[in-house]
């Protein structure tokens, strides 16, 4: 699903990555993630597609929102277990985002 | 492949989509916009992963780059044809990368 996020300016986290071939435990710690992520103060979308890399695209209101959901407890044990079990390599990006336009064929 | 981009601060096009059943021409026309986008002045890289939707990540310069890309003849004509043809909703968020970092296991 697109997210529907409100105008902005507001902030984008582009996280790319790509995975080992044992992933035990991934699956679940990425859905109770999005789930998590939901809950938080600040939150205002989420998009992930893998094919190759994955590419997941969180948004948040500001700034503070990012530092507050990257500091969360359990969000910290699912970051450790990331780089020490699951990722390969990644590159997180934070962004604000200036612009957005979006295109609906209606179909 | 996640890009090597180079110190922030640069910028990045989020572009989040879905397409059609029926994509005759549409490979070809993203490799090919993939190859164009790499020869214009500022294109700092390029990632992208597909399922269920699109999301493809372009980096550049600046906001300049990205305005000459977008008004490309050869790119206007497949935004075109994306729109007429190929798919079905975008969006597309210009956004300011302000930090990143990355992690790579060296395996």
């Amino acid at each position: 699903m697109i997210a529907k996020t409100p105008e902005p300016p507001y902030y984008a986290v582009i996280f790319t990555n790509t995975i080992n071939e044992n992933l035990e435990g991934y699956a679940d710690t990425a859905t109770r993630m999005v789930e998590l992520a939901e809950e938080q103060e600040g939150f205002l979308g989420f998009e992930s597609a893998r094919d190759g890399i994955g590419i997941s695209v969180s948004y948040w209101k500001d700034l503070e929102s990012i530092r507050l959901w990257k500091a969360n407890s359990e969000h910290l044990f699912a970051q450790e277990k990331g780089k020490s079990e699951w990722y390969k390599s990644y590159t997180t990006r934070i962004a604000k985002v200036e612009r957005e336009y979006s295109f609906d064929s209606g179909v």
